[in-house]
């Protein structure tokens, strides 16, 4: 037995787990506060878990995630890229918190292909757990990790040569929630013909998205349009822009790899499916736990090796 | 004596003006809320002026800005593009409250250069502001008016030809507010290299926005760059990527008008001069006060013809 999670920055997903033949199998979940609030994430970490604890013991607990950072609970430098799993592993810290044993995972940086620095944190184990369940991948392979801060990540073998992010998730938010060009959505509305429209227009060659922005608004303001067509037009805009940046800074790729929520990966193969990209599709949650097996499997190795 | 005034959304600007030698001048100054708080703006504007019209009477009012959009007082339909003053002045909308005679000029549309719908309300009055001081301008002019939504208009003889707005300064204030990527800065600070950095990446021709904003957070995490240093990198980065923007939406210009506040004029200037373009410099108050003054001018001819 024991517990993974993946402690980001607004969300804590821990898994209690069990090998069954071999396979690591989720046998309960828990969700906590992320680690932007100001909390005393160790304290958290045994509130959430007390009845786990109470009924296994001190089982061994991995952590992925901003729970590594500068606002998480331990610092664990990142790792440069490029670099694979064995070197995310031996770089990983270990220590003990009232007696349970506690391995934090680091994460990644690199400089990308603007020559700029760039971090990622929780999506590299997606993209080893990915690998793990992929033994005839192909030698060189664009992954893209959409969400919050959108990864895309080159991979070439094994290891994740570099990566680039993209803050879509988040300029929507901000802009959604913060500026005059629209206001929130709180039920689920949808136009598709909305994010059609801004999708196409992110995707055109000539787009600038810093001077096609400001259409959300005029759209509503001359052409009467809705807060939710303006709201899927700005959703279809962002990810337009994302795409196209992305096939500029990588190959031409035939094929990407996604890996997020069912939701974002469908409007994101809309997209790519538009430049005749062919798409593959892994949630989040299957991609982590595959990581955090991958990651564990070996350590567990390791540890029998030195016994 | 009149009172002219650029009401916004974010600040109401009105001027007690007269004329003195043929030659319309500022004697007061008041400045209230904006349009965007949800008040009664007639009520507003009485409460803002009471002292002037007790001393000097029922003096005419004229006002542009979102005091006459849908957001604002009474809505007067935009003019499209390719327009000139006297397009403007036609379409303005008078009427009568409390006994004191109010007119409010509309705002422009126009399709831009990415045949997206666009608007502005206000900038259009500091153009012809800034024209009616210049009677040699040349045939075609850009002409840059920096700030929360910049505008970038095309100047053809005496017309406004079409714009694009580059919302710059909202997308810093919602990432500085609201994103991961950096803290507000409640102070004066400036670091001018990190500037300079944001600035040149912004215009390199193989940067992209989207996949350049996010080193703002990662020079602060591996660099130990200082919220300053990211603050001053962002705005940078924003200018710069807007300016290449207009570079290649409108002609190579080699000479751009700027019209703001002095500070996000000189900001721009350090960007174009980059390209070896040229500036010249206007405030704000100056071309609105004198565009205010044109229109108005005018209308005073049109009631002398008519009386």
């Amino acid at each position: 037995m024991m517990i993974l999670g993946d402690w980001g920055t607004s969300v804590c997903r821990l898994y209690l787990c069990q090998f069954i033949d071999e396979q690591l199998t989720v046998v309960d979940r828990k969700a906590g506060p992320g680690s932007k609030k100001d909390l005393d994430l160790e304290q958290s970490f045994f509130n959430l878990c007390s009845d786990w604890l109470e009924e296994f013991g001190r089982v061994p607990v991995f952590l992925i995630g901003t729970v590594g950072s500068n606002i998480g609970w331990k610092l664990v430098p990142y790792v440069s890229c490029p670099t694979d799993q064995h070197q995310l592993l031996a770089s990983a810290m270990s220590f003990d918190a009232r007696g349970v044993p506690f391995t934090i995972f680091p994460g990644l940086s690199c400089q990308n292909r603007h020559k700029l620095p760039d971090v990622m944190r929780g999506e590299e184990t997606q993209i080893f757990g990915f690998l793990s369940q992929q033994p005839n991948h192909p030698a060189e392979q664009l992954v893209c990790l959409p969400g919050t801060h959108t990864k895309w990540a080159l991979l070439e073998h094994d290891s994740i040569s570099s990566f680039i992010t993209s803050p879509v998730g988040e300029l929507f938010e901000v802009l959604s929630n913060h500026s005059v060009l629209l206001n929130p959505i709180d039920d689920d509305s949808w136009d598709q013909k909305g994010f059609s429209e801004g999708l196409d227009i992110g995707l055109s060659k000539t787009s600038n998205i810093i001077h096609t922005l400001f259409a959300t608004r005029a759209k509503q303001v001359l052409n009467n349009q809705s807060n939710t067509q303006a709201s899927c037009f700005l959703s279809g805009l962002l990810i337009g822009a994302d795409v196209k940046a992305a096939m500029q800074d990588f190959h031409l790729f035939s094929n990407v790899v996604l890996i997020g929520s069912s939701k974002i990966n469908s409007l994101y193969e809309v997209a790519l499916n538009k430049l005749n990209i062919r798409t593959e599709h892994y949630t989040s949650e299957w991609a982590t736990t595959c990581g955090l097996q991958a990651l564990t499997s070996e350590r567990w190795k390791q540890l029998d090796e030195r016994s």
